[in-house]
């Protein structure tokens, strides 16, 4: 599951009020990863309660009742007291393991950071023992009762979320080959390897 | 933007922790609608403070350094203190807004809440007073850097959702028409428009 997905929505207390925010993440077997730069508010969160949610839209269940349509879906709730990380090998893995979830071999493509750079982000862990996961899956629920009766459609619609072809930066001086990470479950791409500079 | 959203995370404050959970919400030109059981923790939170967040993955933004990486989005953040509807033709409308917004067609089509099941509904409205809305489009910003000397690959790598062919409920006795609902954006569902039953 947190493989599949691509974002997490980080929840925080700021004052009285909660915030939630989009970011990206990695993980490894027994930690979440998340980064952002050190001015970000909700990242300045280290030691304090937090709760990551991630979700995945399966689809859409639509049943003879309006009250019984629903959602078929797959989410995670992480909780726990982010560790800022200071360890700078464990910096650099974290954050490898961050861009290399959200792009694959982009790590070893791309530029790695240097040190300014580095200094300019924040990264925290947040260990995955208190998590919990709820899965929907399936046709509605109300095939078994009275509802089937009143002869109405009833079935998922499947949502899918896919990867389009890559638009390169219209500043690209000559084409390059697209690196691995622009190709994902995108067969077309292959037609942008050309005129290598 | 919140069109374009078919799930929203509500973030709350239980005791000392944060909660991001994933929920439908329908919406008119100045409310939020939200709904749940009667049971839900998340949605016991009339006139507390809460933070609802809508995200829309548009695509990956793939730089020449691994530190100028980043997604395309739309995210809307909403702050407010819910108020718990009572009236109950403003929970008929604000359920109706609901449905509407997440299965277009349904609220007419299929059968409307019984008594019994609107009592085992709640429903909250937040005003869209205090809402931020962020948006980040186009290629990497690396451009005009020194990075593109490193002649590697840059650009966009656009993400789309898009609904799939229905799946019939399989105790479905006789194919039936399509709903509206179930064939958005998914022509190929005629086929399924077959022996009316």
């Amino acid at each position: 599951m947190l493989d599949a997905g691509l974002i997490a929505h980080l929840g925080v207390i700021t004052g009285e009020w909660p915030m939630v925010v989009p970011t990206v993440y990695g993980f490894t077997a027994d930690t979440l990863y998340l980064h952002g730069s050190v001015a970000s508010q909700s990242l300045n969160t280290a030691g304090t309660p937090v709760c990551v949610t991630i979700t995945l839209t399966d689809g859409l269940v639509l049943a003879r009742s309006v009250f019984e349509h629903t959602i078929n879906y797959r989410s995670a709730m992480i909780y726990g007291q982010p560790r800022l990380v200071t360890d700078p090998d464990e910096r650099l893995a974290g954050l490898r393991c961050i861009t290399e979830h959200v792009a694959p071999g982009q790590w070893d493509y791309a530029r790695q950071p240097s040190r300014k750079e580095l200094a300019a982000v924040r990264l925290l862990a947040l260990s995955l023992d208190e998590a919990s996961v709820k899965i929907r899956t399936g046709p509605p629920d109300d095939g078994d009762s009275p509802d089937p009766a009143l002869g109405l459609w009833a079935g998922e619609l499947p949502v899918a979320t896919t990867w389009q072809q890559p638009i390169p930066d219209p500043v690209l001086a000559v084409s390059r080959i697209c690196p691995q990470a622009a190709m994902r479950n995108c067969p077309e791409a292959a037609s942008l390897v050309t005129e290598r500079g």
